[in-house]
């Protein structure tokens, strides 16, 4: 199992509830793709979000976003962690 | 104290032991602007590396990378987590 961090833009000015909300999306389909969605962190002021997730593949990843209504291309494999 | 994700670019091909290196370079000295970075991941396809640390301020996050070598704009206070 693969360790991944995922880049989104254009959050800004979402709210809490608005991010466990989209969150919620992801967790509720993400055992079809063998995914787990560990975290996510909300910047609403630059509008970034951040999702460290494991998977089988970053193709994986995209696909749970890209269904639950929030795709994104920035999906980068973590190899190394310290 | 508030939580924030830096983003640094460039890192293509480097090594676990090389990140614990540059990581280490910043646990050195963070304490000194009340910041503690958490974790650091690297993925070196992209080059990409993400710190999640806690600390006072942005700038105080910043001028530590900047000191210990690897200077980045790319700090993003995280003010909602799920």
């Amino acid at each position: 199992m693969a360790k991944f961090m995922d880049v989104h833009s254009g959050f800004v000015g979402v709210t809490a509830r608005q991010l466990e909300e989209a969150h919620g999306r992801d967790l509720a389909i993400e055992s079809e793709e063998g995914v787990h969605f560990e975290r996510a962190w909300l910047d609403p002021t630059s509008g970034k979000v951040f999702c460290l997730a494991t998977g089988p593949s970053r193709e994986a990843v995209m696909r749970i976003h890209e269904r639950a209504g929030h795709p994104t291309d920035e999906v980068y494999a973590l190899t190394v962690e310290v």
